[in-house]
């Protein structure tokens, strides 16, 4: 059995990750809660607004301000953060006084709709207290601190009756899931299996009577238009459908289940091979948030929810836990440097919530009329906070806790999925191994991977886009026995890459994508100017590899051609193919959009 | 000044034309009769509808029925269709008997909302009148029957007093434009300046208040937002603006109002250089079936309706009266072989009403989930009939009148506008002056012009897509100063051509159009396989021309290249270009969507 080893047990001590967890500890954990603190989310847990006052709480608040704590949870594991850790007690310390002496804690359905707890199932009551959950379980690892769990632990109880016991509720199943993987958690920590079959429990019922109770939800919107084992393809809204799917893989993975563990697999085959755009970005529609059908990626429409990439990330490496197959650790790192980085501004206050692969300002425009048929454009600029701010919490208590994708342990193996300069301890028969990473990745593919403390075999992941390694892998993992104090030496050659995608991709047809390593480039117009898909970057010249002083990241320059201009001719004419020979500038796919609204594109022609 | 040479001075005596105007005497007329007749709009006239009862009529059902009386009327005027005409003199023995002893006159606000008489700016209540008024005027010139023009004289004197003298209704301007063109074919067949000046007093109110009567519905949408002489970008509903242009186009030529005629030139440009496809359809969004920005020509979501495509060919024709100038007639030439013909089945029974410039079928499945954002498609095959029929009744009207186009004339010459196979007769200073054109147009370019019954001077447009012509031009078009018995031969050149779009059209980057004379092709999956945006069409190659057997229309071939297929391969790779080679089958834009629903596409990727 394959365990995840704790993102607590490794320190990131330098590099990429390093850079954006001081960000996140530094400026967004921050900017988010002054925000949050403005809308009246933190307010709203004393439980005492009333009708026809302001700032009136909506009914998924508590999962932001859970969200939020659960990021100060791992930020406090590698250091503690006083201040921040005061306004979790205090906001703690608030549910607890809130809390029914059922056990039953939610803002809105207690001051807002009290009358109709558990009876609207798209009223995310259930999403509210699984985001409850995990953050009550990171608090009390990062800090000792009981009470919140124990808060939390009352109120699973709680659901367990009303749900699974007395089944009085009016609806059997969460209309927005995230309670399935929590309650996995809550049993993780506690040992106490019936929070494992209370998940069990609405995993298996879901999707077995019809569940609709409003007419603008249908059941694929919400994945239950079949039982879960029957499903194969990733249907509806997408962050919904990848929460799903994470419980999914946690029940499979502490039950044995098969049948649902091969479910996630064809679901998870499914988004990689047809549903995922080259970022990692899902959900291709704005019309539900929602995953579409096969190969439809549009690049200007793309929905692609920064929670929606970020479950993924969670998805991909559960899916680790059953077997070290790099399908899964490439997926979480296209996400991660790619469909999930684009969400945070490189200054960590501002944030996307859509994250699409071309941007075209003068689009946006088109539509003067507010008839129906008004297209909804992705922004173009990141905001601070949202009506819906699901997103910049998840980014703040993602990247602290992102070294839970490095690394897994078997009996005899530890398996090695990214690379980050780091130092991880893991405790095994009674030793404690002590893997270091040193590495500039993704700057550059040179690895070293020192082990200490005692023997180990190690089973590498050799990147799906390297092919210069010429060992042998099994399912994309180099294996070594290594001895006590031995260093693995990598050199992944990160060589500038054109990438098509497959022909049904009708968007991308005709186009090339730019990869150095796991890194997807695009072009600004700030860096490039107007019309960018009059550029067609030259196939046959090599790029060049440097900084972007202004922004401070990577960037690749290469000879390009651009079509001559002639701004008196008519609007079509016969082809002409004057191409002026330029050259173009990309940039991190993840660092778009930090000098203004500009063009934007991951989709090139080349000549 | 230059006058129209009326249609019915013309004989189409053979080829493309005779064709299609043979194929709505003998189908469509009797098609949309049919489906008009079952949906209850004729009975409609009957004005004995009650609440409670089926077939309610629509606020817009006496344009319908008016724009298929003045298709009759067309037919007529050629050759007479005596059950078609007792239709129609039965259909205006009910409009006598229905109209006001005030001489108003509509269905719907006499049976549904007969208290809401001109209180609703944009219920289409002047226009319905303004059609009616168009098919009374071809009528009596058709057949000499007073009866209905009669009518509508009284209803025209009967809005005069409300909007003009009055001022007692609700709304200053109509909502949809068509009555101010309609007028002027009023006072153009009576005589009666008042109609001429109903019109004008219509156009000059325009956009000089606040019309909004809707929060639905802003200013721009029906081109209120501004006073038409200071308009210089085509705004809104699309069909409303160029009915809204042909009315100021007829204002300026009937009274010489330069400013006026300057802003129809303006606007004309604009459509022209920024705001059309290369098929002249017009009005890129569903979105208020509107004009958008400049460039925004997106091919998937082109809305592009046949009405507007058809107006468009009526404002242009009409801008041939202040001089020739080919832009107009090369603009006429576009819409009428391209996005206008479009429209029509080629066994004359169906019709589109959207015109898109590519389907793709997988996407119009997308949006599974009924949230907001859904996406418009256009639809993918022709119907015989919608809930608004505007452009079924208004494709059956504007064949059979379509030599409308084909001639004008001043006092020294003739104008060549098009080329069909025809034999006109124009009566000039007491001659009749025959001019017969023997043309296999647009099947080739070779057209001969022969005069008799006198000489005159002959102006002829030179095609802007013919480079071969050698002679002098001005303005697109080259004179002769012909004898009588004399004949002009010409050969335009019709080689296929690669056409290419303006950078700042980003939708065809990359992309090529391929045009054989006016004549716009296009790929169909069903010739040539799924994905056709991977296909790319040799640019090197030679094109041959032949004919599609099954579709009876000509067909281009040329040499193609085509991405090798790996269907068991990942969605992103390292860029192949496998290429395998094959030929590619283009038919005519006009004929796609004959053979089911199948993938189509006018902008090409060449190699």
């Amino acid at each position: 059995m394959i365990r995840t080893v704790e993102f607590s047990k490794t320190d990131i001590t330098g590099g990429f990750w390093k850079q954006k967890q001081d960000l996140v500890r530094k400026t967004s954990i921050k900017a988010v809660y002054d925000r949050f603190k403005e809308t009246g989310r933190f307010d709203a847990v004393k439980c005492d607004w009333k009708e026809g006052m302001p700032l009136k709480p909506h009914f998924f608040w508590d999962s932001d301000i859970a969200k939020w704590m659960e990021g100060v949870a791992y930020l406090t594991e590698k250091k503690r953060e006083p201040r921040l850790e005061k306004l979790v007690d205090e906001t703690v310390d608030l549910i607890e006084k809130n809390q029914g002496a059922d056990g039953y804690f939610n803002i809105y359905f207690t001051v807002v709709a009290p009358e109709s707890r558990f009876k609207n199932r798209d009223w995310h009551e259930l999403y509210c207290a699984g985001h409850l959950m995990e953050a009550a379980v990171a608090y009390y690892k990062a800090t000792g601190k009981r009470k919140f769990l124990d808060i939390m632990c009352k109120y699973a109880d709680y659901i367990e009756k009303r749900f699974k016991i007395d089944k009085d509720t009016e609806f059997v199943t969460p209309g927005h899931e995230e309670i399935e993987l929590a309650l996995v958690r809550l049993y993780e920590e506690t040992g106490e299996k019936r929070y494992l079959e209370l998940s069990e429990f609405f995993i298996n019922s879901r999707g077995k009577q019809d569940e609709m109770l409003d007419g603008r939800i249908n059941n694929r919107y919400n994945q239950s238009h079949l039982p879960v084992r029957e499903q194969t393809t990733a249907e509806g809204h997408a962050v919904r459908a990848v929460y799903l799917y994470c419980g999914m893989a946690d029940i499979a993975y502490h039950t044995g289940d098969a049948e649902l563990k091969k479910a996630c697999e064809t679901i998870f085959n499914n988004i990689v091979e047809k549903r995922m755009y080259i970022t990692g970005g899902i959900g291709s529609s704005s019309c539900g948030e929602a995953f579409t059908v096969d190969n439809d990626l549009s690049n200007l429409l793309a929905y692609t929810e920064t929670c929606a990439a970020l479950g993924l990330a969670l998805f991909a490496n559960r899916m680790l836990r059953f077997e070290a197959d790099s399908k899964y650790s490439d997926t979480v790192e296209r996400v991660i440097y790619n469909g999930f980085m684009s969400s945070l501004s490189l200054d960590g206050k501002s944030f996307f919530y859509e994250n699409p692969l071309e941007v075209i300002p003068y689009l946006h425009t088109r539509d003067k009329s507010n008839h129906a048929g008004m297209i909804h454009w992705p922004p173009m600029q990141r905001s601070e906070v949202f009506g819906c701010s699901c997103c910049p919490p998840n980014i703040t208590r993602f990247i602290p806790s992102i070294a839970n994708m490095l690394y897994s342990e078997s009996e005899n193996t530890i398996y090695v999925h990214q690379f980050m300069q780091s130092r991880t301890e893991i405790e095994r028969s009674g030793k404690t191994i002590v893997i270091e990473q040193k590495t500039r990745y993704p700057e550059n593919g040179k690895v070293e991977i020192k082990v200490s403390g005692g023997d180990t075999r190690l089973a590498v992941r050799i990147p799906g886009w390297c092919d210069s390694y010429e060992g042998e892998t099994v399912k994309g993992y180099a294996y070594f026995d290594v001895k006590e104090g031995q260093t693995l030496a990598f050199d992944f050659n990160m060589r500038v890459k054109l990438i098509e995608a497959r022909p049904e991709v009708i968007f991308d047809c005709g186009r090339f994508a730019v990869m150095r390593g796991p890194i997807v480039y695009c072009m600004e117009a700030v860096d490039n100017g107007d019309i960018l898909r009059d550029i067609r970057l030259s196939a046959r010249s090599r790029f060049k590899y440097g900084k972007h002083q202004e922004l401070g990241v990577p960037k690749l320059t290469v000879k390009a051609y651009r079509r001559q201009r002639d701004d008196g001719g008519p609007m079509y004419y016969e082809r002409k193919e004057q191409l002026i020979e330029t050259e173009a500038t990309l940039i991190p796919y993840y660092a778009f959009a930090n000098r203004g609204t500009t063009e934007m594109q991951v989709w090139h022609f080349v000549k």
